[in-house]
């Protein structure tokens, strides 16, 4: 269902550029992937977009260290443009935040052919792009990750939304990109703890349904961590990956719900946390999660259980949580984590869906889990 | 590409249903028509959705004269749901009451299955329509029309939205409903007024492209407003014709466009009284935008004058406006008229995109007007 193809020789000189084409017939399109693709952005965005104006939407820490690059790209492409900067953090995914977006793209008096280009984390991919959903029921959209959860993860598939005091991302829109470009010497700043954080949505792909791909992980890991080939390489097979499960359920009626894979888990403990970011981020939360998901699937007899402490074992090796108990501060209840799951938006009909599996590789959807069998679990893993 | 059936028996007894579809493939729906369906609703939604959730959106008005029968129908169909009562008038249509209505969606903790069901005119079924397209990116939909206008145009067709301080519909989404359930006894409450701006837009399916359908209402204008099958039939030919029109261009990429005849004068007329409805409606907008654009159109030479004479003459029998100066306390100039036609979103890259006619049922998308012939015909008609 994906094509890739060598990206070839480019003016940013010899840096390899890899490809990923979203499949989605007439909504199809281009992952471009490789160090020094901002100063590009404008060259591949006026080849697909001609004659577009935009709108940038960048946090203040982000803006800071790349709008100037983005916004010279852009001029030198001829591509007139509006910038638009918020402060950094989650809570800019709120209504009153969406709202001053929307009327700033309004100010500038972009029409439905226009762009939002998207140069930040997940924070403001899924702002700027839901901005970008609604302004005149539908302008074009073009994300510019600059984290690695971005880049392998929030950046492809088109999920759009802000936060509700009830919820995370509990409102949002479906709205596909028409571009995404991931410059992958962008990750050079990020901290330690946010690469490992992003790193493991990339695992999650190898635990999913791509077993080589876990292997080629395990036996690289410093490779991937320390930049260059295989990193890139790394990035391009988890766009690829997360590109093939949108492509066969765009809408998440099915299929897509295994990109949830630790992410009830996770959800609850963020939750649990109260999104403190300084206790658990989000790709932490999502590594005890996965690692949870595994050991209960262990219990009830899908999986190895050594392959669940296979998936511990690296996901530790990268620096990660991998028990409740490692969160600091964290003397959680069973209570709070049920409360949690219970809200989670993957609930149907009030019985509880999870991403359960047979062993590495070989993630399914569970439709009908027994909450006590998920609060007796939990009740033991607190104990861990 | 529609199709309709007589409705057959029903326990309302002897009144007559009509059926109209929309036809959108695996998003098909029913818009039904005919006297007392608001007390059928639970029963036709349940057959649709069953074992669904609601949240009923209305205004107070409105709220006042059928909330009851409304709930009492979805609970004898064993329907939960809550209930969000809004102030009527167009300013609920904001970023403040579409927030409001999704946190109240999320309160009642409805799922993406469960349905908003919007029971009022064109501002509620376009903010609950709205609310249902984004939270959690896409509930179940339907509409309970109230008004005429809303019967034979808003609720149909999938268009959602708020208005911006910038104007009016400039963030929404496409998002259809699964049913649409118009109650044509309920029109008997509305005031002349207030059915002749509906009328309006029925008028605009025959000059678009049902010639014989203006024939028929010029024929019987009495027995429309007078209600009974002359008025159920002509609410379903609109109904059709919208219907064709969304089925050949749903998101308004090309055809769509025509259903915009009269409208961008008429918008920009709204405008010009700053959206006043004691001086001007929507659809006496409409209608003297209308009897406007077969004028220029007649002016440019693509349209005979005598069918302009006809347009204008049928509308005036039907109590609407049909010249500028019938806008009470209304010296408009020329510059307010432009300005309000350049910030009309269907403007594209700034060429002025006019709905233009070759006479009545005829009409066509004229892409490339030039704005100084607009400007002389405008000064023209303020002096008329």
């Amino acid at each position: 269902m994906k094509r890739e193809a060598a990206f070839g020789a480019e003016p940013q000189g010899t840096a390899p550029r890899r490809r990923v084409v979203v499949d989605l017939g007439a909504r199809s399109y281009d992952i471009l992937i490789g160090p020094g693709l901002i100063d590009a952005a404008g060259a591949e965005i006026v080849a697909r977009l001609p004659g577009i104006r935009a709108a940038i939407v960048t946090d203040e820490t982000v803006g800071r260290l790349y709008l100037t690059r983005l916004s010279v790209a852009l001029r030198a492409a001829g591509i007139e443009h509006v910038e638009i900067v918020l402060p950094a953090g989650e809570k800019t995914k709120s209504f009153e935040q969406l709202a001053h977006v929307v009327d700033a793209i309004l100010a500038a008096r972009l029409e439905r052919g226009d762009a939002v280009i998207a140069l930040g984390g997940g924070v403001i991919g899924d702002l700027a792009g839901f901005a970008s959903a609604i302004v005149r029921r539908g302008m074009r959209f073009v994300q510019v990750p600059t984290t690695l959860l971005a880049q392998v993860d929030s950046s492809v598939g088109g999920k759009t939304g802000i936060n509700s005091p009830r919820g995370k991302n509990l409102v949002g829109a479906f709205h596909q990109p028409s571009l995404v470009l991931a410059d992958t010497a962008l990750l050079d700043t990020l901290s330690p703890r946010e690469f490992a954080a992003g790193y493991a949505e990339m695992v999650k792909y190898g635990l999913i349904d791509r077993p080589a791909f876990f292997d080629m992980l395990e036996a690289d890991l410093g490779g991937v961590f320390g930049g260059g080939a295989a990193r890139g390489e790394a990035i391009r097979v988890s766009c690829e990956a997360k590109a093939a499960v949108v492509a066969a359920d765009e809408e998440e009626h099915g299929s897509r719900a295994l990109l949830n894979l630790g992410h009830t888990f996770g959800h609850a403990l963020e939750a649990a946390v109260g999104y403190d970011a300084a206790r658990l981020v989000h790709g932490e939360g999502v590594a005890i999660g996965m690692v949870l998901a595994h050991r209960f699937s262990a219990e009830l007899g899908f999986c190895p259980p050594e392959d669940a402490d296979r998936v511990a074992a690296h996901l530790a090796a990268a620096g990660l949580p991998v028990r409740i108990g490692a969160i600091p501060d964290a003397p959680l209840t069973v209570e709070e984590l049920m409360r949690g799951i219970a809200q989670d938006k993957k609930v149907e009909k009030g019985r509880l869906t999870f991403i359960l599996t047979r062993g590495i590789g070989r993630a399914f959807v569970a439709n009908d889990v027994d909450p006590a069998a998920v609060e007796a679990f939990l009740a033991r893993e607190l104990d861990r």
